[in-house]
């Protein structure tokens, strides 16, 4: 009865509406929603030019599947009633299927989408949303509990949609935060605009799958995309080696920054892309903060400014790759007919790096279809100015020989000892403009430009100035009276949020019992510290770290004793929990591990940092899951004795290139009786391009250790890319291998002093599953 | 002086000509030219708008470097004086290098070129052409005396250059007639038009790399090429499997007919190519005889006509390949994304033939990377039309799943009782209208029409009549009635020259010794007979075949006698020779061979005719070199008896899929004492697409041979592909092997006795050579 209701007043609206049409103008529905249910009705009535205002307030576990039809300069918009103050929470997400949709204003949080995407602008097969667009929007931290589980927060489908002016941040699992997919003809020449956004940090994500977008798979290498990036803000985009990952063709990158983001833009599938007058900053912050990658044909990479960037090969300023010859639809296809032009490197010192990832070196341990021995070939590189305020004679790193690249009109303030000598990159005095700290011009006294092929289309400089024959230079700025700030968060994202934090009050806790300790963790907020006083503790229950805190001994000289008889660990590593601990002693009764992430839904990445701190009578100091990730687990100046597992980070055993911890320091150190291996640090797979892993082991001593390992080593990195081994001491340890290391991956023992505790092994090339 | 003189006369008509332009109009200068020298003088001084004009005559050994500078509107024209009496003959060639050039008229014949190139789109890296063409023109057997050496006949470079109304004949040597280049973003988005010419017979290579037309090849497989083959004529274009192979991108193959030809139009490499409104017509004369094949992503097939076609697999009328996942470049990629619709197949009893190649079952000797198991995905075949004359009930053929398939509004004459049984495949009567002989239009009484996406952009049928709401059809053909001829060869090619050839009168040469059979075979024509009075000749010379000739005797109960003891062979066979030998016999005295061609510079096929005749005491039956091949070999009726070996044609052993003849039929003949073996018929190489050789062997008896054998095996067919070994009798041959057939080919032995013969043994896969 009540369906026939809302039938009788649906043909009755429509009735309205009709006649409406009939008088003149079209009747702009604005109707106000407040629930699910409501929502659903409102979709299923919209008609052209309709709004539907979502009401402020919370909406939690709705899954939003927008289906309608709008008309060119009609669109049927849903909006919240106040930009930021409608909250999409829990199990939720949204669909767009159909053309001429607009979604604005909302702010996705506290939850995660149950299906793949959180924004998908496709409902189904026969509803895919094209003309449409999400503004103005905010998806932050909306991270699913498990790392290892995968989706897509805005998954583009169809095409001319438009992504504009959101703020995302905070994506810690498995999966590029934005998707473009372009399976199917439907959803090809796309030519959507993802632009005037800003992209929050992304933190690091150990191994792959982390990239803040992706255009394409491998799968579409040779289907054309024309997908438009433009004028975004890239703001510590840390997931992986690969901010942005463009795999199809055509696609267009122009006037984003990039700022100190810990991977590069790379040209992974796909030819012809175009890379216009974008802004690396990488203010010498990292050697992971990288420029552009280049692999492919065809792409033309113009008018661009790299500011104090220090990565090398893979993460070079400019990496122009070798491939594969005949290469693999998803592995590395020769670079061809590539132009590098008008580009300015200020304080880089070595901008150009040349047949990275040639590997004919590691034949013996790689298929003859992983072999990276074709050279670019007929590849321009003119026109750029290379500037370092502390001249650098290193201009050019190359990895094979460089045969294939024409050097033209290239000029640099330093001398060139490279290996690689083109007659086109020209050493001359420079007078330099200072616009700003990271924005300098610097002049060439020269009016010689090289006139390539199709070089009349590379029609204005970074800021817009035309280059004409009369007004043209080399480098990315002719003129810097037009510049914008370069990295202004202002520009970009919402109207409302750019999810700066106000920075909070932090405060001591002083405690002196376990109850007080156990209360003291409960109560703490994010950054305050628990002062310890002198004494013992009996501690039987598991101490939770689940935020940002620091736990102290008040006498330095005299350290809190905690004794735990808790069950399974001492502390529990909680997401985004990062525990720093100074000057304690902490023993066990042989029973738990001291540090113990969660078993499972471990959303997002926690941090461990000891200082001078005893650890005795444990089974494990730390003890890991595998969907688990730490940002950096650090232990210094401390004494770890009698205990069954040293640190444990291996379970990240998939093999497909992830671990269980970006940076791991282990610094002077005294290990005593840690039966099995003091260190087990593991990353599995065979995948060059994520180059993960970082370990410190240096200044330790360590004994009487190592005697139950399972493979008779008593420091184990295998698969960890970057590792310095230095100035420790082995003793008395009865194992076959102190342990071995990565040759390829230059990894060497430095300064360790080894007796009766075997050997240190250097294997040149570690056998390693394929990842893909 | 001379020099000097030269200079002033420059520098005056430079002069002049300032002055003329600064006048008002430009001065079209005409200058007739008659030498190599002049014409080098006439391109250096050409300014736009001129026209040089080559004298009536013979120009030979003459290297043509055209570069000069057109305007748009005023090209500079090199052409013949009468289109058709300028031959450019002896080792020529022509390049063009710069804007609007012409080059009209000229015919190459009687020689080859020098180089690699017969007409070049580019003098030098420097000098490419663009806007520029070559029209009216003809190529005739300007073919490599080497079957082996490589060359193009055109060979485009640069952007938007045409190549129309030509008519281009009778190449017989390694690499493709019309080769597209795209090395170098100068060739890329190039726009040529391949327009109105007249591609006339191009004989069988034997093996690959006798494509008519290539555009592009594995390593451009993602560059933009735009090329634009319209409305040519492909007449009985057989050089081998691939007509025409695309290997780059948006390619367009509009309005052509391929006539006879056996092969088909392949979408080799590359993606998104259109092939609208062709015509196919098999006329049921050969298997050979093939439609379209699909490789790759986003191909769109509509509005073709294929008639009488009886080809399968690689080439059936319409055949969508397995992928390799994956797949390297030079390999195959997976179908996605084809639309093919609107097509009509009239008497072609089965259009369909899906995931071709598919060779999972060939794992155990093929490496991973060769295994096509990636069936078609997203492809859509819908309003189509298969009509048969006589029905029949197999439409659809499949080597491995139709899942990935679409088929909507599809409709047949017939039932359908093939294994793939989609819904949109419908059986429905036809009202047939009969137009010409080949052209047939099926009529269906179904008004629907399914609209895919994207549907609305195939504006017409194949002959123009526009496709709207209210006026469509299933099928390729909605309207016949402004239909050209489907087959005219006067639609194609130049004004003056179809290479079609009045029918010369022959005449019969009796001769009655040796030294009037020699005399004979000087003197012949073409297409004469030579008849043998009884009797012992004597002959001590070599006789050579140049040409088609046929030896009888007069009396066939009396057969003449040949006597040989001339050196070497007693008939040496030349390109274009072809012997026909009826009722005679032959006697050598063992240390000749019978039948020996050239040793090399065999530029074009010959072929071999034997009946009723016998043979013996020679070293060899026949003796091929390397680069010769064979058109047919016949050997019928005859007793071969006395010989050290039998029909030897097993000189291409480069392993690139290469050999020695097209046709081997060997039938009723009785081998006695042919110590070797009495047949070596090799092919070397992996290379799935080129299928190649083809043997009868079949009521022959073979006694008392292949004693000698080095491999003890009689008849030798390793890596030929169709073989038909049936009713024959093997008795008291000391050999392990009769014959090793090949299995996954579909051979078998049937029906022969074999007795004291060792045994006639079937390999399933057989290991061979990869040829890429």
């Amino acid at each position: 009865m009540i369906n026939n209701m809302k039938n009788y007043l649906l043909i009755f609206s429509l009735f309205l509406l009709t006649f409406a049409c009939e008088e003149s103008a079209v009747v702009i529905e604005k109707t106000t929603i407040a629930d699910a249910q409501t929502l659903k009705e409102a979709i299923e009535k919209a008609q052209p030019g309709d709004e539907l205002i979502l009401k402020n307030g919370v909406y939690k576990d709705i899954q939003i599947k927008f289906t309608a039809q709008g008309e060119e300069g009609k669109p049927i918009t849903l909006k919240a009633e106040t930009p930021g103050e409608v909250f999409i929470e829990g199990a939720s997400n949204l669909q767009l299927g159909g053309d001429y949709l607009v979604v604005e204003g909302l702010h996705f949080r506290n939850g995660y989408t149950p299906s793949r995407q959180v924004i998908r602008f496709k409902v189904s097969d026969n509803a895919v949303a094209n003309h449409s667009k999400v503004t103005n929007c905010v998806i932050e931290n909306f991270t699913q509990p498990d790392r290892d589980v995968k989706d897509h927060w805005i998954e583009l489908w169809g095409r001319h949609n438009e992504v504009s002016h959101n703020y995302i941040t905070g994506k810690s699992n498995y999966g590029p935060t934005i998707m473009v997919m372009l399976k199917g003809n439907e959803h090809i020449r796309n030519f959507h605009q993802i632009v005037n956004n800003h992209f929050g940090p992304r933190p690091r994500k150990g191994g792959p799958h982390g990239e803040t977008m992706q255009i394409g798979d491998s799968g579409t290498s040779m289907t054309p995309s024309h997908t438009n990036v433009e004028n975004n803000l890239f703001e510590r985009c840390n997931g992986e080696v690969e901010i942005i990952s463009s795999k199809s063709n055509y696609n267009v990158f122009k006037n984003n920054v990039f700022f100190e983001s810990e991977g590069s833009l790379v040209l992974r599938h796909g030819n012809y892309a175009t890379i216009d007058g974008n802004i690396f900053i990488g203010n010498d912050n990292s050697k992971f903060i990288g420029g552009i990658r280049v692999i492919n044909t065809g792409h033309w990479i113009t008018n661009n400014y790299f500011y104090k960037l220090k990565g090398e090969t893979f993460r070079a300023p400019l990496a122009v790759m070798n491939g594969i010859p005949k290469s693999p639809q998803n592995r590395y296809n020769q670079v061809t007919d590539a132009v590098i032009a008008y580009n300015s490197f200020v304080d880089c010192k070595t901008p150009f790096h040349f047949s990275v990832g040639s590997n004919v070196s590691q034949s013996e341990v790689l298929p003859k279809s992983e072999i990276r021995s074709a050279r670019p070939t007929r590849t321009i590189v003119a026109n750029n100015v290379l500037y370092n305020e502390t001249p650098f004679d290193f201009p050019i790193e190359n990895y094979d020989e460089v045969d294939g690249v024409l050097f033209k009109n290239n000029y640099s303030n330093s001398a060139n000892k490279s290996k690689v000598q083109p007659e086109g990159l020209i050493t001359s005095s420079m007078q330099v403009e200072k616009i700003t700290e990271a924005l300098k011009v610097a002049k060439v006294n020269s009016s010689d430009i090289y006139k390539g092929f199709d070089f009349e289309t590379i029609k204005t400089d970074i800021f817009g100035t035309e280059r004409t024959p009369e007004n043209n230079t080399v480098g990315a700025i002719i003129n810097a009276t037009n510049h914008k700030e370069l990295y202004d968060t202002s520009n970009y994202g919402t109207t409302w949020y750019n999810g700066e934090k106000i920075e909070a009050v932090t405060k001591t806790i002083a405690v002196s019992n376990a109850a007080e300790l156990s209360q003291a963790f409960a109560a703490a907020n994010a950054g305050d510290t628990i002062r310890l006083n002198p004494g013992v503790y009996d501690i039987t229950e598991t101490l939770p770290v689940t935020k940002n805190i620091t736990v102290t001994s008040a006498d330095k000289a005299n350290k809190a004793q905690l004794q735990f008889t808790s069950k399974a660990s001492a502390f529990t590593l909680n997401p985004n929990g990062v525990l720093h601990m100074e000057d304690v002693s902490l023993q066990g009764d042989h029973t738990q591990a001291v540090f113990k992430t969660l078993d499972k839904n471990m959303r997002s990445a926690y941090g461990l940092w000891l200082n001078n701190t005893e650890i005795s009578n444990f089974s494990e100091v730390l003890e890991v899951s595998k969907g688990s990730f730490a940002d950096t687990i650090s232990i210094k100046n401390s004494i770890i004795k009698d205990c069954a597992r040293g640190i444990q980070l291996n379970k990240e055993t998939n093999d497909k290139g992830d671990y269980n911890s970006e940076f791991v320091y282990v610094e002077n150190n005294s290990f005593t009786n840690v039966k099995a291996n003091v260190l087990n640090y593991y990353r599995g797979g065979y995948d060059e391009s994520t180059i993960g892993g970082n370990l410190v082991f240096k200044g330790n001593t360590v004994t009487q250790s190592g005697q139950d390992d399972d493979e008779n080593i008593l420091i184990k990195t295998r698969g960890i890319v970057n590792v310095e081994f230095a100035d420790n001491t082995f003793k008395n340890n009865p194992v076959k291998f102190t342990a071995i290391l990565w040759g390829e991956k230059g990894q060497k023992p430095e300064n360790n002093i080894v007796q009766n505790s075997g050997k240190i092994e250097v294997v040149q090339n570690l056998k390693l599953k394929l990842v893909y």
